[in-house]
């Protein structure tokens, strides 16, 4: 049983630490609310679990009484549907895949127990991370072979894709039953190692409309979408995949910044409609822009998902001079920690590029920002102390 | 010579004053640039001249050496391609129409003096007023009949609108040289004498990418404008029609604010994206549709143009309510001139409304608010005391 913890006869455990991702070709709609069957392809970068990362451990005992689930310390309803989906997904599979030499504890019950090492303030989407790591944490337990991102997507659509490290793509499938709507690597997280990613964590996270909810209202009133899923979003998979596979950073650029864009113009086409972009967003895409603009190609590119946060995607070589960028376009008050994450260099601007950006520096827009690169898809913790469950099974 | 003014053998003048148009189903985007054909059809309604119009003073002088233009106090070229196409537009139309009986003074150079009386700084559209009233003037001092709105449209597009009142379609025609993109009136201004036009001037009007690049960049760029423009509008603009023939302020209510919103989303899919909403224009379309929600129907409907001022309809019955709704919304530091235009009462918000209405009052994000209602096409003015232009034919 690799990489499971015996407890006891009784008793068996399992850790896993699992990515976010990023998405660049964006998931925004359902077709089928319950299966969590995407209207369109989707293109993400898995980003380093050494900067943000879910850990869960999974335990099975013969003496638990019930499914339980404790989150980022605190007991949640293990009866959601999406749970629910998840562990009998696990369950079938695990039955289906071992009929024979199955152990008994296989129809023992389950605790999980799950924390993100990320700040829960910081608004970034945590439960693609989250699920990714139940899943991966369940399917060690059981000792499931083969892709799982079917099952994790039944959790959190955008969970599937963090199932792989590198560059990964979530393809609809055109099964009714959603069995082929699963996750594949397009590329590995060592294939274009100057990737650098950097999160802003935007001061302003009030409340949104929820992701869920925000593509629902797409789906059912955005004039647009249809032309989005049936046209735009098949021709920007393959180049996206082709600019990923040629390191063609200008064009992954583009691509990714016509993307972000477009999904809140499909937002704001919803009715009513919905804003996620802040005036710090758009402080951060005017930026971007003109940056772009003054180095005549394109050497940084925004996104943003269903919230203020900006992320920006640049090569290691323009690191030093995009970070003194944001410290000059947005002077925080609490140098010591604005900058997280991988350790980096900010550099300097030169006067010529200081002028030219007539940047309005924004006090204290952004909170904080987290460096980091491409990384590796969720990865077992043999280390028992990593364990979040006690020799008991309940949260340390 | 009706309306025309004869100072003596040598100089005729005649002055007319001419609407502002604010369109529910949006033009944005040309198929031909130079002859200013849209890519849509769209629509408007004419606002009254009693609160915002453009005068204009037309003469025509033997001993003019020149055409010359002032516009609101300042001489301008008359070589903008725009101004010598209406030019242009107007003495062929004149020659044309009138060969005959045409008189002497028809070849001589005209003098051309317009102003608005609205706020230049308010960031309200002038160019459709201005060039309606200009092509309107000509037309009245060439003694030229008919439909006026194809010269109209060479100088801005949306004057074409503006050469109307009442509620006004621009057909986008289907002719290679433009003649069938005209303006037609879809109903008089005393089809639905209920509605009201409320015009919230923002605070913030930083300078905006202008609409003539902005329309250009969308059509350029914009992978979701060719949807828009083939198969939304057409739908809308039946629906819109039907809408306002029915006075059906609920559907009226619910496509104008869906067109606003497209309009913005098509901005936000060009590349780089265009952003004309402020976060005040988003406490404005928040607050419209949260009050919508309260009273169960569409009591109130918001309109963007290319800038942050927002524009609100609604019936005679609701006025009251909404002026207490913005008041309480927008507090102001210069409550004496806040609401200007059309007197009307500021009525009472119930507590249940206040209550759930949960508003976060933005001081002066507004800077004062025009009442307004749908209003007349051009009008020539008869007392010569209205005369833009003195004697000799100049400013005075």
């Amino acid at each position: 049983m690799e990489h499971v913890t015996k407890i006891n006869d009784e008793l068996y455990m399992t850790t896993t630490k699992a990515p976010v991702n990023i998405a660049v070709i964006k998931y925004w709609g359902k077709t089928n609310e319950d299966l969590i069957i995407p209207a369109n392809d989707s293109l993400s970068l898995t980003l380093s679990t050494e900067h943000l990362c879910a850990t869960t451990t999974v335990a099975v005992g013969k003496k638990f009484r019930e499914d339980r689930i404790w989150l980022n310390g605190k007991e949640e309803s293990v009866h959601s549907p999406r749970l629910q989906n998840c562990l009998h997904g696990i369950r079938k599979k695990s039955q289906y895949n071992h009929a024979e030499n199955f152990p008994d504890w296989a129809k023992w019950n389950v605790h999980m127990c799950s924390v993100n090492n990320f700040p829960t303030s910081a608004g970034l989407a945590s439960s693609a991370a989250g699920y990714a790591c139940l899943v991966r944490s369940l399917g060690t337990l059981f000792h499931i072979e083969g892709d799982l991102s079917g099952i994790a997507r039944r959790g959190s659509g955008s969970a599937c894709r963090s199932m792989y490290g590198g560059f990964v793509a979530w393809v609809k499938g055109t099964n009714p039953d959603g069995s082929d709507s699963v996750a594949r690597q397009i590329a590995s997280s060592d294939h274009w190692p100057q990737m650098r990613v950097i999160i802003l964590v935007a001061s302003d996270t009030k409340k949104d409309t929820s992701s869920s909810h925000g593509m629902a209202r797409t789906m059912e009133t955005s004039s647009l979408i249809l032309e989005r899923v049936s046209n735009v979003v098949p021709q920007r998979m393959k180049d996206m995949t082709d600019a990923i596979l040629k390191r063609d950073f200008n064009k992954f650029a583009e691509i990714t910044m016509k993307e972000s864009n477009q999904l809140h113009a499909v937002c704001l086409d919803s009715y009513p409609p919905i804003r996620y972009m802040t005036s710090a967003s758009w402080d951060v895409v005017n930026l971007v822009h003109r940056y772009n603009q003054f180095c005549g190609t394109n050497k940084l590119a925004y996104s943003f998902d269903a919230g203020p946060n900006a992320c920006l995607f640049l090569l290691e070589e323009s690191l030093p001079e995009v970070l003194a960028l944001v410290e000059y376009a947005f002077p925080t008050s609490r140098k010591a920690d604005f900058f997280r994450g991988r350790p980096a260099v900010v550099g300097k601007m030169s006067q010529e590029l200081v002028e030219y950006m007539a940047i309005n520096p924004q006090q204290d827009a952004i909170k904080f920002a987290i460096i980091t690169h491409v990384g590796h898809g969720p990865e077992p913790l043999d280390n028992p102390e990593t364990h979040l469950l006690d020799i008991h099974g309940y949260p340390k």
